[in-house]
């Protein structure tokens, strides 16, 4: 099966997950250009929901497929989160970021009483760290900030658009981090917050309730049971 | 003594920890207004520093008094940095922010290898917290990070210049949260830190080397001896 086929039969199940009435995160990346259309779909036949987008592409996405947006102006949680992630391991933690929406991704998840996870198999992992760990830094100093992530033991690379920085949609840089792989996440998760500069890190922490795998022609459903819904 | 005598006293006294071939991190504030004018006049007659401001507006303070500037792209480090605060305790924890250059000092005092506080002696405190400790968040969702701040304990309110958000150097916001007197600050800024949305937090811990008091002619000079020279 394809990778765009893989990506589309896990988006059609997690919009099963969503019901009339929800506020939902809506998650940035390929696999969610696919639940956005789907979403799409279903609210043209009526769904009535409305969604917090993750970034400012996606909000692009929600609106070309008439998907209702709201802010947290209007809302204080989410019923439901859906997104996608580059790596992710058998205790439920995530390495996501590719797409630079890191930060607003992880905000709206930690808001969500539910966080779905949609991936295809090839992003399942035993351990974290073969995919780059993205770390949203303050851009005023970043090179002193770059070398205490270097004290850490990794080897960071400013990402780079058109041989400028790239710019995340909170106007930041974000370093691309090679820890090798990563041994004990939740540790490492907790230095770099501590890192002054460090505006968030990739590192998503036993925060996904499910997580959505595609499998040829079957998605499988991971259950965590180690959280249940996040309180609010 | 009147207060603007008690910050000039001040000033006077930690310009005379500046030598020759320095590189300065230049803090913000009412004190360190001072501390430019007097290192303009070393400069002048022949003193040989640069220094790195912590704001846009000791920027131009610095360019009006004559002080070379330099940026984190020629320097990795610096000798010293010096700064105010608004709250010194007594095991060298500092409350900073009111100004709302809290990042840019933060990131600039880890970078110097000495971090010199200047304050009258009205800034001692036995306790933290009178002051209302200032925390600069993403502006995304900064709903959710404020619920975040309050679920801590804290109330936060957003700090506005008029009838709009306050905007930091960096783009974000400002939160002034009142945890009332705060029992333990090192663990209080752990949990803001772990807060997704929260940049950083007005709590320094244990950062200062040396802090200079003021009170009335006299300027007393209180040494960390937990800390050396930071590692760099």
């Amino acid at each position: 099966m394809k990778n765009n086929e893989l990506k589309k039969i896990v988006a059609k199940e997690a919009v099963t997950h969503i019901k009339d009435g929800m506020t939902i995160g809506l998650g940035t990346g390929s696999t969610m250009r696919y639940v956005l259309e789907f979403l799409g779909d279903q609210v043209k036949k009526g769904l009535d929901i409305s969604g917090i987008p993750t970034s400012e592409s996606t909000a692009e996405l929600a609106k070309k497929f008439n998907i209702p947006l709201t802010s947290f102006k209007n809302v204080k949680k989410l019923d439901i989160a859906i997104d996608g992630a580059d790596e992710v391991d058998a205790h439920f933690n995530l390495i996501k970021g590719g797409g630079g929406a890191l930060l607003r991704e992880k905000l709206i998840a930690n808001a969500a009483k539910s966080f779905i996870v949609v991936i295809d198999k090839n992003k399942l992992v035993e351990q974290l760290g073969a995919f780059l760990l993205p770390v949203e830094i303050i851009p005023f100093g970043w090179e002193v900030t770059s070398q205490k992530i270097m004290d850490l033991g990794g080897v960071s690379k400013l990402r780079q658009l058109e041989n400028q920085p790239y710019i995340t949609d909170n106007g930041n840089y974000i370093l691309d981090c090679d820890f090798g792989l990563i041994g004990n996440p939740p540790s490492l998760e907790k230095s770099l917050n501590s890192i002054t500069g460090v505006v968030e890190s990739g590192l998503f922490i036993n925060m996904a309730n499910k997580v959505l795998v595609s499998d040829d022609s079957n998605v499988q459903t991971l259950n965590n049971i180690l959280i249940k819904e996040h309180s609010l």
